[in-house]
Order: structure tokens, then C-alpha cells, then sequence
């Protein structure tokens, strides 16, 4: 039995593959950026941030955290090429609701003492301010000498409106 | 001066942002599936596996790593509901293309002894067989208690061909 996500895939991607026509991209980023955003279901990056097929790394997690990042970024930067990364935040993330504390609680109550000792020593990577986190996550890539000579600008995406402004 | 994906989000998000309508979706994803692909720049999720707005989690790293992802899977499972996991990594990868002493390496002749240092103790995580990845990626996830219950699947997605199959 095929689940929802599954049938979506195979049904949708017959019809991408039979009207694809850039078999011939190269691997490095043509447009040499990366954009850094949010795993949130509401954020189409390639729609909403006009990213051409082959120009850009689109990297996403749980709050577009740099911290979690660290390791695609450098892979971009350091053999890919790329020299500039979009650290993109949104209006409503999750992870403006909950703390480390929360989120351990729900994993030892819903799954049990082995699940919570998988998570125990994990930092969700929270954040109480949006703007501030954007914030906080350009200075801590600045801060690090392999980020030297990459240009960083900071973006919050309304998922209520699909509006992007800069923050920094 | 604005740079190139600067300049793609500004324009291109105005046009978005114009005929955007689905401003009342919803934080949860409505279809409880989460999908984890590459950063690469030749793959557009949304398009390619057919990922209405709203509908999935979208994780992206270098690799499609489950390691790299566990912060997000977890979260995505445990405090946003999603039950499916589609891991997608792609032809032409280039994780399959260095190891970590090579990485380490360029950052080191690059960058110098400092952003060295930084990356000394990074796994980045780099594989030598597509299928092999994706099949262990997927032990690796089913092995956690946290992650019992939530069904995964593996598939690789063809950069040359725009086609998605199954392998797992």
C-alpha cells in the first residue's frame, strides 16, 4: 500500500520526468549561492525565492539553523564553489513554540526512556525572537575563519502573506 | 550592490508575492509526510516529487544525510506529526566524489590553520555507493527508538533524466 507521499512522488514525478528537459546541468551551483531556510511545509523555495534549476544549493532544516548547517555549508562553499548564502527565517516557525525541555518530555512520554536517552545530549535548536535569530545566525558563520570571504544576508519569508524582506 | 540571488529572491519574490493566495495553511504538514533530499542544485522538491504547498517537510542537506538530519526528523515526527519519511538522494552526487581527508585538505590550503582547526572534527559525511547510502541511511533510522513507528522509504532521483525510483 502506497502512502500519501509516496503517491505524490510516483504519480507526479512521471509527469516532471516526461516534460524534463535539463538532464545537462552541472553539479556546482551555476548562480554560486546557497540559501539556507526552513524545512516548513509552507516554504516553496524555488518558487518564492525565483531560484533557477541548477543556480543554487537550497539547504533546509528545522529553523534554517546555521549551526546545523555548518557541514552543507562548507561542502557549497569549500568544493562547490558557492561565495554567498540567503539565511531565510519565516513568520510562524515551530521553532518559536517549544524549548529543549519540551521537546524531550514529548519524546520520553509518546516513545519511551530508550527514545528520550537517543535525544538526551540533542539541542533542538530552538529560538524565542525571529529577527534576532536571523541575527545571531550571520554573526556566528562571521565569526568562523572558514567563512571568510562569503557574503551573508539575513531574510525573513511571511508565510502569511509570501512576502521576503531583508533583515540584514 | 545586490548579488545574483539577491537579486532572483527581490524580483522574483514580488511576482510571488503578487499571486500568492495559500496564506492560510497551516504549521503542521497537512499530508504528515516529511521528504530529506540533497541540497544539490539540480533538484527542485516541490516540482520533481509533486509536494503540494503546505503539504510536507522538506529536508535538505549535503548528502540527504539521516545523521545530518536527525535534529529535523525528530522534530518534524515528534512535535509537528509526520508518520512518512521519503529519503531521495540523486545521480551525479557530489558526496560520492571526495573523502574527509580531502575536504579537509582544501579547507586547510584555502582557508588556512584556523578554519582548519574548525573543521578537524566534522564528519562530512561522504559516500562511495548511491544505492548503499540510501539503504543505510534507512537501517541507521529504523535502529532509533525515536524514530519506531514512522515509516521510510528510499528512492534515488536521476538528475539526467528528471526520473525518481524506488530502492528501498
Amino acid at each position: 500500500m502506497s502512502t500519501q507521499g509516496e503517491k505524490n512522488l510516483v504519480e507526479g514525478n512521471k509527469e516532471y520526468a516526461a516534460r524534463f528537459t535539463q538532464g545537462g546541468l552541472a553539479l556546482p551551483p551555476a548562480q554560486k549561492y546557497a540559501v539556507l531556510t526552513c524545512m516548513d511545509a509552507r516554504i516553496d523555495p524555488a518558487a518564492a525565492f525565483s531560484i533557477p534549476l541548477g543556480a543554487a544549493h537550497v539547504i533546509r532544516n528545522a529553523g534554517a539553523s546555521a549551526k546545523d548547517a555548518f557541514r552543507s555549508l562548507v561542502i557549497s562553499q569549500q568544493l562547490l564553489g558557492t561565495t554567498e548564502v540567503l539565511v531565510v527565517k519565516h513568520t510562524g516557525c515551530g521553532m518559536l513554540t517549544f524549548q529543549n525541555e519540551d521537546a524531550k518530555g514529548i519524546v520520553a512520554k509518546n516513545k519511551g526512556s530508550e527514545a528520550a536517552n537517543e535525544v538526551a545530549d540533542l539541542d533542538f535548536l530552538p529560538f524565542a525572537d525571529l529577527e534576532q535569530a536571523v541575527k545571531e545566525d550571520i554573526e556566528w558563520l562571521e565569526s568562523k575563519a572558514v567563512e571568510k570571504e562569503i557574503g551573508f544576508t539575513g531574510w525573513i519569508y511571511e508565510v502569511e502573506t509570501g512576502k521576503a524582506r531583508r533583515v540584514v
